[in-house]
């Protein structure tokens, strides 16, 4: 298993490669090295050799629990693996690169026709990818499982429901309030000094720069090739310093996770991320319930201030407002945690049609533009800032985006346990004390890497299964305050 | 072949990160990596399958001449890395990955002791690699061979008779002349205008950034993951602008070797450098025979003043003076192009006798010193500017050392048919156009690849084997000319 965890994680060092520092022309023989690496990983693990040895320690009596549940999950991943002709993963390797950038150059370009050729192929992959999968009602069930063990298009359709219906009701309460003033967040922010903040809030978050560091890249994300060698990256608009922050904030939650993994258990399901959705929760968690939190900003607000002199004459509480202010918007990423949610539905309605065959390719742009007006009421003027605007299709990653938004529910449900563990926690985290929190998530979450499956591991924290309600709770009470409903 | 390429160049990729941008903790994991990827490229080149392959392409009939090449060389390379078995290439890598780390430390703590076990274990391990690889005379020529094809202790003893005779005599001639002064070299020159400087000096060499990228490193070097994606190192001191501006040239000039070679050949013989000695003769033929001449600096000297006014004062003929004081010294890397092989030599003659059990590895210090002493006549104050300078042994690379002096003596030769071939080649220079002369290497060098034997291309090329006479004759007439004899 370390063995091929070492071909696997070669090939995230290669990716992380491309997306900080490959010069442009080295593009194309590095998406041959990428499929190469995976093809030898899928070679290795899905051997029979494997599958023998998983059966003979799956039929051992002397393992202990960690033991088990390391076999348990590999022999799900062998099962599901062994579905995967070799020629289909070396296919899809290759078609992802190419797809990823046709995706860049259409986005340059700003036409989707561009990228609809790749688009249509990759859809094709995942239609053939569900089928080799196999699902009982839907194929999307297929993919979203493989992001997110048991997850169904019944329960993400009765969990985005509840989005249409009781979020829906909050943003209209909001609608109806007079929005906060945020234009003092616009200006002219130092790129050096920018950086400088971002890096000391990881600092204050606890991220180890002996296990791990930043750079930057055009769209900011985590990558880690074992629990001490953790990478972030980030973008700076000196337009803009939120961009950097909260993009800052949300990877170093993902950073966290990967570095509090077992190191121990490299190359094991135990020393993996339970799901992505949880992944997506510690990020979200950090961002939102901790960093846009009136807590965190008594504490590091000053500190901003002082390096952007620009915010001298604005007070705490205007600027809380300001980074709290709900509009419908077209960008996802810089979407405020409200309306961000029906970004996430949007791609979700559209994937499934896309898998089913429903929509084609070549109309996906404008049921993308008319969902946006139906949903957000805003009018798409150009494909950057509409169906081209994520980078997830063209990494084949279909079934992936609702996981986003079970973050943000995981993580209102683990905040709202974790103030209920840590009597005083806006306290400490208003006095730059985050190590608290920190130390509860890693007790309770990231220690047991993929040991629970992502529903087991919530009732374990909190006591239930994921319910929609504490997100809704967390939005009503902050929300309500702010826009005094 | 392209796939084992793949893995052996993902390999290059994570040492290159290794060497760049690893945060310290994750050096343990990464050591691990780098022997998964040098194994299962081992194990997929040496498979009996490729043996096969190989030998039913020998007795094919209908191929091109370049495609025979690509045969004949790749049987070689598979019949003498089919002498190793799969565990002596894992334990090699792992041993390389500790010992570099401990001479790190060792280095750190300026204590060669601290490295002396590792040492050891190398040079066991060498002699394995030596006794599975064979060898008629002496261990030596086997692991020679191996950096460059056919070359044995019986050439290089009498290159280096030739170096301790006539080198010498020249030495002492320059010792008996008065001494440049260049202590306008030391000063204070800022890091970024360095940096500029030398990515001004790379442009106009020809390196193609959209092919390559520069970063900076504990110690330059040169690494390619294609002949479109060549990463170079720098270093930059800021008391001395010289340890960047010539690290800069000659890691240049490998990498246009690089990206000289044809991208359409990855993973093929005709796609690779054709030794270490012949990429060492661009990289110091770049390096000195163009980047320490008067020519050169007549273009970029008025460029260097601008972003340094220190030099203000400094005309050009004293500066040319400065740049090429030959003085004995302790460091291999910052020696001046005459003394600088007696550096070499030194080494030769150690690794020789560790390879036999004549030097034992604790007593390798007080034989450096010795020879320090002897041929440099310059006392060794510390470990680390003694023993411990050179990264080579900690990597393993034994019989490598003498690429070096090769390069040079192979530079001053292939220069002299520039030279020939390009008349006024000294005036395109000092008007800065470069271009002539890297079409010269391309055409004759770069393009080839691993075709010929590296004698056989010094033939072709300058129509005689390898002699020591072209680079006596170039320092006789330089030096003869600033010494003044």
């Amino acid at each position: 298993m370390r063995k091929i965890a070492d071909l696997r994680y070669a090939g995230a060092v290669l990716e992380w490669d491309q997306e900080t520092y490959l010069p442009p022309r080295g593009a194309e023989i590095r998406a041959g090295q990428l499929a190469t690496l995976a093809s030898e990983a899928h070679e290795l693990f899905t051997a029979e050799s494997m599958g023998t040895l998983l059966e003979r320690l799956n039929a051992a009596t002397a393992l202990t629990p960690a033991q088990q549940a390391n076999v348990m999950r590999t022999r799900e991943d062998y099962r599901s693996q062994c579905k995967y002709p070799p020629a289909f993963v070396r296919e899809l390797s290759l078609a992802t690169s190419a797809s990823y950038h046709g995706w860049m150059k259409a986005r340059k370009e700003n036409d989707f026709r561009l990228f609809e050729p790749e688009l249509a192929r990759m859809v094709t992959l995942k239609q053939q990818q569900a089928a080799l999968l196999g699902y009982q009602d839907h194929p999307y069930d297929a993919l979203a499982d493989d992001f997110e063990k048991g997850m169904t298009v019944k329960q993400l359709d009765e969990i985005f429901l509840e989005v249409r219906r009781e979020l829906k009701a909050v943003l209209e309460k909001i609608r109806m309030a007079p929005a906060p003033d945020d234009s003092m967040l616009r200006g002219h922010f130092d790129r050096d000094a920018q950086w400088d903040f971002g890096v000391m809030l990881l600092q204050s978050m606890g991220f180890d720069f002996r296990s791990g560091r930043q750079d930057i890249s055009e769209h900011p994300f985590t990558t880690s090739f074992n629990a001490r060698d953790v990478r972030l990256t980030t973008r700076i608009d000196e337009a803009d310093f939120g961009n950097m922050t909260w993009s800052c904030i949300h990877e170093g939650g993902h950073g966290l996770y990967e570095q509090g993994l077992s190191f121990e258990a490299y190359g094991l399901p135990l020393g993996e991320a339970a799901s992505l959705a949880i992944h997506e929760s510690q990020s979200r968690l950090w961002e939102n319930n901790v960093g846009r939190s009136m807590a965190f900003w008594t504490r590091y607000y000053p500190d901003l201030q002082k390096r952007f002199p620009a915010l001298d004459q604005t007070g705490l509480p205007v600027f809380y407002r300001a980074i709290n202010k709900v509009s419908p918007s077209l960008i996802r990423t810089e979407a405020d945690e409200v309306t961000y949610h029906f970004h996430v539905m949007i791609r979700y309605e559209l994937e499934k049609k896309l898998l089913t065959g429903e929509l084609r390719t070549a109309d996906v742009k404008a049921a993308w533009n008319e969902l946006y007006h139906t949903y957000l009421g805003v009018e798409v003027p150009d494909d950057k800032s509409g169906v081209l605007q994520d980078v997830h299709w063209s990494h084949g990653s279909f079934g992936y985006f609702p996981t986003y938004s079970l973050g943000s529910f995981y993580a209102a449900q683990f905040y709202a346990a974790a103030e209920r563990a840590l009597p005083g926690l806006a306290e400490k985290i208003s006095s730059g004390d985050l190590g608290g929190l920190l130390g509860w998530l890693r007790e309770n979450i990231h220690c047991h890497g993929r040991r629970y499956y992502p529903g087991e591991l919530c009732e374990r924290v909190t006591g239930e299964k994921l319910r929609f309600r504490y997100f809704l709770d967390y939005v009503r009470k902050k929300y309500g305050a702010i826009y005094g409903f």
